[in-house]
């Protein structure tokens, strides 16, 4: 596992900002590597490949998951990862995001951030001269997407192949929403978003899940219809309220999603599928969009989907704090692990 | 020392919520565990029990001596401590304390909270699949109370029997007051409240008191009569203003407490021992519940006691977070340390 | 590079509050020391001199430079630092800044503290039993002036004699000011604080800079004529809109210094001197006390300047947490290092 911890080559300067950005070889690995690093460390090893290395974590917003995960990751993997909190240094009050990006780079080995405008994450990105991870924008959660495939490898059905795999996201069209259509196409599955017209995913993203459709053999549709979920290997879904920053009040998404859109039994059973396996990336809004028999049922994978940010996140510090030539190659060399 | 790094051992999930909950024989091996490891600290050596683990630091209120306690001890043990302060994360906002229960008994190998409620403390212990520790609910103060006897066993009269040692609390019952009725009973000690009526333990404290000390041969009383006082080895006191979510205004509380139960170079006086030492859980409010003269006098054992905070965590993070049959059989093998 | 990891070495009790309080060969030592480490670290080298050591670092306000370098510092030098945010801890609620400081003293291995009044960070060092740096008060931001330091020296000018070197503040007389003054003149440079008279720099402060260019040879004056500028080999500034909690209104403050104060290409040629360097201590106030062009441009050196925060408390908190005479004796056997 020495592998991991290079300590004469320098990291380049890459990104990860949006899943849209990386060719499917890359996921790959990403989603490789830190199926290993996760194998090696529940069999009681332990890694210092991030030695001493600083990851600086800038928050816009409150954050529970993104927060944890990237911490323990940092703390197991040897460095440490400073929780920047919203209003606590001067970013906002005294200082740009440009500036604050250029400073984070001098003295952090990293930065990952969560931001209210996607713009903002973007400008990190470019300002700051160290790798630069996005922990979530109004646009994608890049993050997530990855702990998500990580989690539908995890509880892949048994003989499925790849171009028949069927993941239906239902609901409001959030970030989480996007990133799940991008990044399910790319790995050759079927995506649908089920939900509403005015809450459909937009043009844009639909039309990226049916590019990577075309060059890897899935699918991606929006659908009204409730025939759509027949079939549905995961049923993944995420609150109606909509951008913290800008919540919707209860009674407005409420006519717009409920009953229809709830996930409970009834929804599980027009799958058609007795193993459908329902995902949400949290917090949830119990008994709104998905009820408490679904959400803490036998086919709940939510909560291996929590634990598995903390698996992504590993291999996303690694990959971009660390990797080179040498661990990529290693990680081509290793069949998929549990 | 390499006893308390024992890399095969799976930690048992076992909570730390009340010392109530425990056998004498438990909080014992607390107490040497804890002991030990100091002496071994103290002489300049290092320990990497907890080696890349992590300890997530819950707080619904704010904190001086627990949080930096728990996160010293972390860091002096090869782990991490997470400061999740009050309102950084998604709980009481958009997510349950069960839900985030879960998801933190996911990622990190530990929780320690301080809650408003003891329902909620229950609640983290009932969803975490790792080890919670209570750092202070409006019932209990556990960890308070394993540091106060550290203090006691380092303070120890000459010559004194366990049953005859006696320890006054003076004021207001606090959750501090509940613990250590509790914890000093259990230990064979000779406990009082010194506190009015309006202000006085429970009747469920103190016949918890008195089953112990049935079983252990001490006392536990409450008692408004100064006389109460002759022959205390230790006087004990807390703030008067109450719980920190619903304060006491000034001028309810000195009418309660005032002068009466003012800790003061007469009151310690009163105990006709020269030798009693005074104990404050801190923060004190000077010259209120106790005088500048007693806090900083020579007899004033408040900073060991703030210091044991720290003796006390070290301890309980090993004993929580680490501890095995070998362990146990060590600690029983060793004489009392100082 | 072992000569830091002293093990059977005790540090003396000896606190960074001004760097006033020190010797010529004191200050020099710290930056030699930074340099050294710095050096080291870039060569890929990796030091635990501060092994399981804890540095508590106290906000009374919010901060970026000063805490992430601090954090990075303790982390890349094997220890660990506590974030202890303004409003985090019962300080100001329920506790005194003495209390505090024992209780700290207690627990942790140092104490770094930004403070509203500089009669905090006095009495913190005074109760609290470890050392103690001033993380910037309202008189004097001690940790900027070695960074400063550092970054002349990193940008010296070449051939340049000590005596001959000229270094000009431009605007508000602030806490970056006066240390600017001190140390500069302690270092034998020449200062100048060009500015308005009702922001001028104190008698007090120029009076210490006066003395100290008796003794080693600069210089230090204040002016309002744009000649002064002349020669200039740094041109330093820092914001317009005085301390944090209380600040200054944009009208008031541009009548004071606008435009005759804004650092801009006009200013930078008045100096005569095509390689006069631009420094700040961020964060900047762009387009009022500095024009990007001159912020952004060939001759800025104020990121190099942010990045060298670092350098500097990772110096500081080995020489006040960990020096002892082997240490001192090995640096000043050392020649200038880059």
């Amino acid at each position: 596992m020495d592998i991991f911890t290079l300590k004469h080559q320098e990291p380049t300067k890459k990104d990860f900002i949006d899943t849209a950005d990386f060719e499917q070889s890359e996921i790959v690995d990403i989603i490789k590597l830190s199926r290993i690093v996760r194998s090696y460390i529940k069999e009681g090893g332990t890694l210092e490949s991030l030695y001493h290395k600083t990851l600086a974590m800038l928050f816009e917003q409150k954050s529970t998951r993104t927060r944890v995960s990237f911490e323990v990751a940092m703390a197991q993997l040897g460095g440490h990862a400073l929780n920047l909190a919203p209003g606590a240094i001067q970013l906002g009050a005294h200082e740009t995001i440009e500036d604050t990006a250029i400073v984070l780079g001098r003295m952090c080995d990293m930065v990952m951030s969560r931001v209210d405008k996607h713009e903002s994450i973007e400008a990190l990105a470019k300002y700051s001269k160290v790798p630069v991870i996005n922990g979530m924008s109004d646009r994608v959660h890049p993050t997530q997407g990855i702990g998500d495939m990580i989690t539908v490898f995890d509880h892949w059905p048994k003989g499925k192949k790849i171009n028949d795999l069927k993941i239906v996201f239902v609901g409001d069209a959030t970030q989480v929403c996007n990133t799940l259509c991008e990044i399910s196409t790319k790995l050759g599955f079927n995506f649908v978003h089920y939900g509403p017209e005015n809450h459909k995913i937009s043009d844009e993203w639909l039309e990226i899940g049916r590019k990577n459709a075309e060059k890897y053999g899935g699918s991606a549709i929006w659908s009204e219809d409730p025939e759509t979920l027949k079939g549905a290997d995961f049923i993944y879904t995420d609150v109606w309220y909509g951008l913290y920053d800008k919540e919707t009040p209860k009674e407005v998404y409420m006519k717009d999603f409920y009953p229809k859109y709830q996930v409970n039994d009834e929804m599980m059973a027009a799958t058609e599928n007795p193993n459908c396996k329902f995902m949400h990336c949290l917090p949830a809004n119990r008994n709104e969009e998905v009820t408490d028999s679904v959400l803490d049922g036998p086919n709940s994978v939510a909560w291996d989907e929590a634990e598995n940010r903390l698996t992504a996140q590993r291999g996303l510090v690694l990959y971009f704090g660390r990797v080179g030539q040498k661990t990529l190659d290693y990680i081509k060399g290793q069949k998929e692990v549990k």
